[in-house]
């Protein structure tokens, strides 16, 4: 659809230079990919120069007068507003409005910042010892301050950084959203928690070697749909997923020889936002049309197939006898314990690792602090008390050390400021999409028993997938749905999965 | 040195250019990098594009007409000839003036070309199909031919070709350099042959599980002094090294179960590359004086460590015990029968694989086919016949498949033309360097026989690395060694390691 013959010149223009800014970005994701997995460390200096000068350089080619002059040209030609230039335009418009607002050197200080705090907090994490963090993290926090200054916002700073990850959010409406969520989550928790209690914590602990846990990760992946002739799965800290160009979809996850769960839950989750990558209609890739629209709706990918599928009811019924072979411990138990086990309910400190219940009070949690630090009520120093006092109010735990409370998380350090409410606008998404995908096909629950996974996968490409940002999120949802993002079909889900 | 405060503004633009353009080279080394170890084969089309880019992008900044004004205007200076400057703008001027006779297009359309031709070799290989790489090697060839026209040549296109890789060489002198070294090679062969026939061919067969095999070459590229905390080793076909940008050189190497040589000595091959991308002065990455001035003079290092050093005859009375700790099934051998083993002399199918004596007969064949190649008086598709018939008539072997034949180096899939002879110039440096520094440091010898490499690497720090290309090739070897290359030190050196 982009090449159509009737494109005027500036359109055609318009894509070639997307095309070329896509050649940087993507060879930054492949850096960076390096980074996190593979980097030796005196590499880092330098990798920081070329991650600053490839952003830079998208940068400069992005906001160019030229590209303003081009989008107000095919602006004035009227195309249907579902149409596929529409689509690529609205996108096009909405992020030179933004881009145009910060000077290069700005973005190509905050690659380089990014860089070095991102190496601080892994070391800060590894001693759990916050000072080391502090001073990249007030870096971080004044030049996004300056971004958002730049971007513009009406009521809070904060709305303007949100805006970058889903467009539309802002804080006065996520503040409502949370506080409708959070005594929802408050009367499905001491139910669920105790229901949880007849199951043994450590009924999952064992030996499971690396390499076996590897080799039956990639079944579950590869079973779902997951393409690993244009993909893979490496070790890292923390797990992402990352797109280095057309055809290249990188999962990580990271390893623990005693709990096979954590690693095949997070490739789960990586898988999902992985099959949504590698469902873009490839033709139309470095463009808008080609590209994930928002992270709360690739969020409702991963959290989808991670949680609604692989700890659905008949994940493991399916799956035991496989899992057997790789982690013949597992033939003491039932499917039904298994699955019991990797739904356990109750408080935890660490985000990645929680529940489907707590989750969202983690969420809750970082979306008031980093709200505060940007409208600046709150101070760095004074952060990790504040964690850890909020933490105990909402989950009843204590937190003894910083790398188990507010230096868990690799995102401050990389700049991502506003991204966190994704995380539960994914969960909401991701209940509404599996409420409406059973609707429209009764034999969902039965085909995933089989461990049928190509209809769904199917019916997400359809819905979600091949749209690229053609619609915006809010629209997106709408029209897979029915309606649009709300707390009812995700407590709905809670309530009968875990109060019953 | 960079730095000094009465360095013109247009010197401090070439270097600030030149700074900018390693960043987007280094990029592609990274890209590449990844090609050769990780990419899934789905991402080859997008990655091509993507190294199409950041090297037509890196050509057109250095060819812009600014670069030629500031390189004129710095020129009449008069720097002294062995200023760090004049060191700078000597091999500027040598690359500008090949690079602007080369249009951006065609250094485009190479590198996409190479990008498929890499794996359609790769193919080939596996599959021992000639067939399949000969459309890809005759655009090889079409675009090289070409781009040898722009260069200019006074005899043969093939002294436009290498001179990109070793400066100063051409066809006439390398036939002649050959010519002495055949027979000289022909008439240590028979002897080394039959004393090596008393060492079983299988004496080192055994299994070396992988995980041992990088233990134990990790150790050894440790102990030669290659800093792992800039840089790694990865698994791939074809070993190589590459620098992927300051403080990052990353080696490869490939395992077989049964035979721990072939990775250990390719390690300590490609760590030999590495001390040498190491020990060039970081302030001056990206620019000449901090880059490795020849193939010949990289391929001197490796080759000095690979055999002078790990094959010498004090290596294995040092490791043996070390490697029983990884190989117990060693500790029935005796340090000597190792070191007769891993010196085993006799024709063989495969270069890399090839003995010291022999080794440089490959190479002969090589250069012979790839002048006749360039020259027109060979076509591609009577290739592997002739390499069949020359190889027989110089080793006496019968090759049966071309993947033992004509297929099985890289080296022209990726447009290395005019490469192979720098492997012999690195033999006959890395002898007459030996020779040197023994004369230097009588206490030599008994130091790499406690183990101790340290001195020798500083030797070759202080006389080779350090310089980076501030000395064209011929020049630097004559200042470490004495004389130019020549093929003296080295038929001296396998005569009295093989006749004796």
């Amino acid at each position: 659809m982009s090449t159509q013959p009737e494109s005027p010149a500036a359109y055609k223009k318009l894509l070639r230079r997307a095309r070329e800014i896509a050649l940087a970005t993507s060879a930054a994701s492949a850096l960076t990919w390096d980074q996190d997995t593979y980097m030796p460390p005196k590499s880092l200096p330098y990798r920081a120069e070329q991650l600053a000068w490839l952003s830079g350089h998208a940068h400069r080619r992005f906001i160019a007068r030229q590209v303003g002059d081009w989008m107000v040209e095919c602006e004035q030609l009227g195309w249907a507003p579902d149409s596929a230039p529409a689509g690529n335009l609205r996108e096009w418009r909405h992020q030179y409005n933004r881009a145009t607002k910060v000077p290069p050197r700005l973005v190509e200080k905050m690659e380089r910042i990014r860089a070095h705090a991102r190496e601080a907090w892994r070391l800060a994490r590894e001693q759990s010892n916050f000072a080391l963090f502090k001073p990249h993290l007030d870096k971080i926090l004044a030049l996004t301050r300056q971004m958002a200054d730049g971007w513009g916002y009406a009521e809070s700073p904060y709305d303007a950084l949100v805006e970058g990850y889903e467009p539309g959010a802002t804080a006065a409406q996520l503040r409502l959203l949370f506080s409708e969520l959070r005594p929802a989550i408050a009367s499905v928790l001491p139910p669920a928690a105790a229901r949880s209690a007849a199951v043994p914590a450590d009924v999952l602990q064992g030996q499971y070697p690396v390499a076996a846990q590897q080799a039956f990760n990639r079944k579950v992946a590869q079973a779902i749909g997951f393409d690993f002739e244009a993909g893979r799965i490496d070790t890292t800290t923390h797990p992402f997923c990352s797109t280095l160009g057309a055809g290249d979809c990188r999962l990580t996850t990271r390893y623990v020889e005693t709990d096979f769960v954590q690693s095949l839950y997070s490739v789960l989750h990586e898988a999902g936002h992985g099959l949504y990558e590698q469902g873009l209609p490839p033709e139309d890739f470095g463009t808008p049309n080609g590209t994930a629209v928002s992270l709360a709706i690739h969020e409702s990918q991963s959290r989808l197939w991670e949680n609604h599928v692989g700890r659905g009811p008949a994940f493991w019924e399916h799956w035991h006898p496989v899992a057997c072979e790789f982690f013949p411990g597992l033939k003491k138990l039932s499917p039904a314990l298994i699955t019991a086990a990797v739904n356990r309910v109750g408080p935890s400190f660490i985000r990645v690792e929680a529940d489907q219940v707590t989750y969202d009070l983690h969420i809750l949690l970082r979306f008031e602090i980093e709200v505060s630090l940007v409208e600046g009520t709150l101070k760095t120093a004074d952060m990790p008390a504040y964690w850890n006092e909020q933490f105990e109010k909402m989950l009843g735990l204590k937190v003894a050390k910083d790398a188990d409370g507010c230096l868990q998380d690799i995102h401050w350090s990389i700049g991502l400021i506003g991204y966190f409410p994704t995380y539960t606008l994914g969960n909401l998404n991701a209940a509404q999409l599996m409420r409406r995908a059973a609707e429209e096909n009764p034999g969902l629950a039965g085909e995933l028993a089989r461990g049928e996974y190509a209809p769904l996968r199917s019916w997400l490409r359809e819905k979600i997938h091949r749209h690229g940002s053609r619609h915006n999120p809010r629209e997106l949802i709408r029209l897979a749905t029915g309606e649009p993002t709300g707390i009812r079909d995700h407590v709905d889900y809670l309530r009968a999965k875990f109060v019953g």
